[in-house]
């Protein structure tokens, strides 16, 4: 590696922002590299000029299915494969750092960029963003894991305060984020554009060093998200190490004056450009292979990520796999198919799966007609008539590229109100009808639900969505994707229904660590479908669940009962029903997929950490206590169910002149000499009769500091510290 | 007035603090005075030695209804009748200051201390407020608004912090006690135990400085709740004048040594000497008169409150009033009522209404049989067959007086389950059942509202409540009570259901302005009883809805179309659907009582103030547009809209830096300028297509000084400066 130290502060400076829109600034010793976007394809800038905002068309690349599909195949490892097919892609394309993954929380369905998050679950995002980190990485291509941190909405992005609770902020909002860093060990992380709290994520000295370093021990780089930095002497001194796209060293002269002038370390520029330099280093010192990719294979691999990740909402009937017959194909989706989200995202596919054209492949000699569907009278008739005279109708609805997308979010969750009338004339027709969606963002289903006897939901499926979609609607596949979102019944459901987006530059994270399912369950709230929810083509039975002591880990039985080779993901769930402090009724702490062939029965096991068990209180705190655990088939199937004594992190807290009497009487060391010295003060229940409440229960919240104002006098402070110091060393 | 700075240091120091629990320091020149617990009665303590936390019995005065049950009236001219009554109860009982009214809003129904608050909606509660201060002051008898400000929950009380933002604060919790300061000044002003945003109340220098005394034009005094103060140094030095109770001269002692040791500024404890000493001439400067009061007349004052505090929730049938018929009058409550809260509110009762002797007396000559209810076989089976037996029963359900009081919360708002056991069994064999309730805290209603074909909600009604009750059961009263708080579904359903009580020393306010019927209605939530809600013995019609200009007033015909003299509580609320910023659906802006003769018709004037208008942003700011303007007899029950357009206050603000080019785009003056500037960084549109998205609409968010580093260094600093200079100038 170069040595850094001898290079001058304005080159060190130029290390740390870019020479181009997507490249590092090369110095002596120190090549430039090429960082570009992700996370489900690889977006490289065509030809060697780029424009300003790095909007110019883009190299060919597999378009896998983002992550808002990709996440529901609840499967790591294929989520990694998925990852190195993406780093193999970068080496090939001459990218050293793809721009991904993104773990940032759904808090809320109209966020214009879900389709390129996860879950709105922290366990599951960090589960999945670590094994795409692993992926790609295992190439020698970077990650960028973003965007650090509370990114959670797209309106007014680059200027609002995500404020937000310690708890809520470590429980729910960092902890994919936690879990990626400290199982993957991801060499670059990008900051976001918001600000925290008040401070911008690129200037947050608290986020990008206290907690990403020094807490987490990430090794890697910060990189801004493109334009983040306001200030680039504030971000140098927060932490940041390179400020992308260039300003056309603008920054890097800001730099250099703020340490002339005394007001920045000369230091962290230096060390910020070692950072830049370790990552130069790790990206382009294994080279060799994978010049080009199998764009082939990639595609298949495409379509079975894409195939894993298909949702089965619904099989009334057992509609689903379709027997050979007489299909109506309706739908514009079903020619031209919405696969991948509109934004930094945006792929230029290396080809692209016609979902009509791969049912008719799989239809046989069976009559297909298509019908686009549409608003018009005559669409709508023509769309009406196929149904009818057909077998069995498979409508294809969701959003179009317009009414999502990075940049902006949505109002509303609905989809077109042409599209439900459609629906609805089609079932009136047609009993048998399926209904496929594509959807960034979750959308309202319970009209479809009330409406349609078969759903499968591909969210964004990539490029090969189309054949992924044909295979599982003929049984070629049998789907095992599972909801990573929870669909409400309404928005007005929505946890962050009344706080979303920003307002007068703030965004309040009101519903505290409720988010999601914990929020629905909470709440006590109906859903439209669960998190975690995905039905199969067969069937699966739980049985004789085994909890180990302080549930480090669980193993139950899954026998498929059905007639197909099938793959569940059992779902393990913790809930502490006594807890003293608020927690969510219950929270997911590992699942794991199994696949087994008719009659089979396994023992899947699911290991716990610990770690998924604490809440926040100024550190991580494992609460002692009975907990209860669930395995089920969705947040809301719950098959078994177990009861296992957790021991609690030891904590003894000495009481101070804060404490209150409720506190002192419940101690069984201090209660008898609280109670002697206060006695004067506190007369016997029965005198505050008049006051028509137990008195005991009244002063409970009284600090016993307090009574040193109630005595009027008669107990000093100093009697008081006396006095509690003497309880402390009782009880220590 | 004595000569305050005539008088030593330690002289000033001790008008500052009590010389007892109840009274202030006497020194040269300047008497003591009492204060006592209100508000719905003078609680004044019984000899002149008083125990150390208040507890002693006191002195009978008359029980008013409680300001759960007052608030019930919507009648502010009755509200200061009652407070004259209590003016005059504080001079014949030698005191000086009563402590009430409490404004604080119900932002969750299971804060302790609710049955001493007014409403969910700050224009009732501050309403009503006022009401009651003039009422007490007119006697000369300083009142104290409390308690100032947020707390809204009994546990940790004295520790915890309300964590709330700006606009909240100001729209929600603080604007009931700005109406009172502005409409009313009261004497004096009660600070809260509670932190806010982390900052004691007491200590609160920006609360009892800046807002309170600077923007309100409070000149009176500021006392401690007794007890709130921690640190009486930092308390003085904030604005507080007076602390609660005596400290036996400990805190004056703090108060000399700080400012001999120059911590705190002498003029600061002189002027709140000052402010003592003028509380003290303001209550003792005219004492003619009223050394005794009526007790029967005040008697008479009670029943009526009470009886106008009485909602029929529910009389499905005509079932009320009772018409001449033997009845069955099951429940304790019947023979023990529930009449008011517990804590320091609890007051001596110079008598006792007993409802089943009052029923007996309207009863004439028909039997009424008694049972106390219960939850043995026995009680059950005697109220049962009682029940049957009769031809109506009246049951009297409610909650003790155990399971909710000031200094501890309730976990939940159910009513006993052996009481909904019991209504069960009875309406089982006597549908005609009549449900009186009592209880300081709203309780779930779902399961009585569905059994139950009338339902009386008597909530709280003070000493002379039994006779109310007979009064509108038998129709000598005609009911016109309105809730003042929404009555939910179920707990689930509240506002800040999880985020109630405190955790950790916080309560974050996460529902923001969205409390009480703004929560429901912005939800879309059904409730049990609507915020408002209360029906008559008559009918009311609503016609010809008139809107000033400007919203400045409404007035619309009213119609008594029943039967019997009735008063209506005609309601007002504005709602601004296109509003930019998140408003409720709609929310109350005046309200006015008219009592009308059978086929009598009036025009019911209701005057808008501006300032009912206006959101918080920085300042009080009423925004341009048209306002849907309702009235009805409750949010949910809306009888006329109108539709006025409200000239805006004028704005215009200056582009920044921190302009987004969608704000700089939307303005005509800005857009050709910018666009003109940018046009070599931003491409046209169409070469985004790439992305999948409109250009414009993904970059409206992009801060315009961001464009600096887009461009490379092609824009600088200073010609963005330059720019918007420009720009701001051909606005202005």
């Amino acid at each position: 590696m170069a040595d850094i130290s001898a290079l001058s502060l304005q080159q060190r400076a130029a290390l740390g922002s870019g020479a181009t829109f997507w490249t590092t600034t090369a110095v002596d010793g120190v090549p430039s590299i090429v960082l570009t976007d992700g996370p489900h394809g690889v977006r490289k800038q065509s030809g060697s000029a780029t424009d300003h905002l790095g909007l110019a068309a883009s190299e060919p690349a597999t378009c896998f299915p983002p992550a808002v599909g990709l996440a529901q195949t609840w499967d790591p490892a294929l989520v990694e494969r998925v990852g190195a097919a993406l780093g193999d892609e970068s080496r090939s394309l001459g990218v050293q750092v793809l721009l991904g993954p993104g773990v940032n929380i759904k808090r809320d369905p109209r966020c214009g960029r879900n389709f390129e998050y996860y879950s709105e679950d922290p366990l599951l995002a960090g589960t999945l963003g670590a094994a795409w980190v692993r992926g790609v990485q295992s190439r020698g291509v970077g990650a960028s894991v973003k965007h650090f941190a509370l990114n959670n909405a797209e309106y007014d992005r680059m200027r609002a305060s995500s404020d937000v609770d310690d708890r809520t902020l470590r429980e729910i909002y960092l902890r994919a984020f936690e879990q990626v860093v400290r199982e993957a060990q991801p060499w670059t992380v990008m900051c976001s554009y918001n600000r925290i709290n008040g401070i911008y994520a690129a200037e947050n000295a608290w986020l990008l060093t206290d907690v990403l370093r020094d807490e987490w021990g990430f090794d890697g780089l910060v990189v801004s998200d493109w334009g983040a930095v306001r200030d680039r002497v504030a971000a140098v001194a927060a932490g940041l190490d390179l400020e992308m796209p260039t300003t056309g060293r603008v920054s890097d002269a800001d730099v250099v004056a703020a340490v002339q002038a005394g007001a920045l370390d000369e230091a962290v520029v230096t060390l910020a450009a070692q950072r830049v330099a370790r990552l130069v280093q790790r990206t382009t010192e294994n080279t060799a292979g994978n010049a080009s990719f199998d764009a082939a294979a990639h595609h298949s691999l495409a379509r079975e990520a894409a195939a894993a990740a298909v949702v089965l909402l619904k099989n009334d009937g057992g509609l689903l796999p379709l027997t050979p017959s007489r299909l109506a194909v309706i739908g514009s989706f079903a020619q031209v198919p919405r696969y991948q989200g509109g934004g930094s995202s945006h792929v230029n596919a290396t080809r692209l799966d016609i979902p009509l054209d791969e049912i008719r492949r799989l239809a046989g000699p069976h009559e297909v007609t298509f019908c686009p569907g549409g608003s018009t009278p005559d669409a709508v008739a023509d769309a009406v008539a196929a149904a009818e005279s057909a077998d069995t109708a498979v409508l294809f609805l969701g959003l179009t590229a317009e009414e999502e997308s990075e940049g902006f979010d949505r109002e509303h969750i609905d989809l077109p109100g042409d599209q439900l009338s459609l629906l609805r004339e089609i079932v009136a027709v047609q009993p048998r009808t399926v209904v496929v969606l594509a959807h960034g963002g979750v959308v309202r289903l319970d009209t479809v639900a009330e409406l349609a006897p078969a759903i499968l939901d591909g969210a964004l499926l990539g490029q090969a969505g189309g054949g992924a979609v044909a295979d599982v609607l003929f049984g070629v596949v049998n789907p095992s994707g599972r909801l990573a979102e929870t669909v409400p019944l309404r928005l007005q459901d929505t946890p962050a229904y009344l706080n979303f987006p920003s307002e007068r530059g703030h965004t309040l994270y009101g519903e505290r660590m409720f988010v999601g399912y914990r929020w629905y369950d909470a709440r006590g709230l109906d859903v439209a479908f669960p998190f975690g929810h995905g039905l199969s083509y067969t069937r699966f039975e739980y049985s004789q669940l085994q909890v180990d002591d302080d549930l480090t880990g669980l193993r139950v039985s899954v026998t498929n009962t059905g007639e197909r080779v099938g793959r569940e993901v059992v779902q393990a769930y913790a809930a502490l029903p006594a807890s003293e402090v608020s927690r969510p009724p219950r929270w997911l702490i590992g699942f794991a997929g199994v696949t087994l062939a008719p009659g089979e029965c396994q023992v899947v096991e699911i290991p716990v950490r610990r770690a998924d068990l604490a809440y926040w209180n100024g550190r991580w705190v494992v609460q002692g206590g009975d907990y209860r655990v669930s395995v089920g088939a969705s947040i809301r199937d719950l098959r078994a169910e177990a009861t296992v004594h957790v021991e609690g992190d030891a904590a003894t807290t000495p009481f101070t002149r804060e404490s209150t009497l409720g506190e002192l009487l419940a101690d069984p060391i201090a209660a008898p000499v609280v109670m002697a010295a206060v006695a004067d003060v506190m007369p016997a229940g029965d005198s505050a009769a008049g006051l028509g409440v137990d008195l005991l229960r009244m002063a409970a919240s009284i600090p016993i500091e307090r009574m040193v104002g109630f005595s009027g006098g008669k107990v000093s402070r100093a009697q008081l510290d006396e006095l509690l110091a003497a309880i402390n060393s009782r009880r220590s």
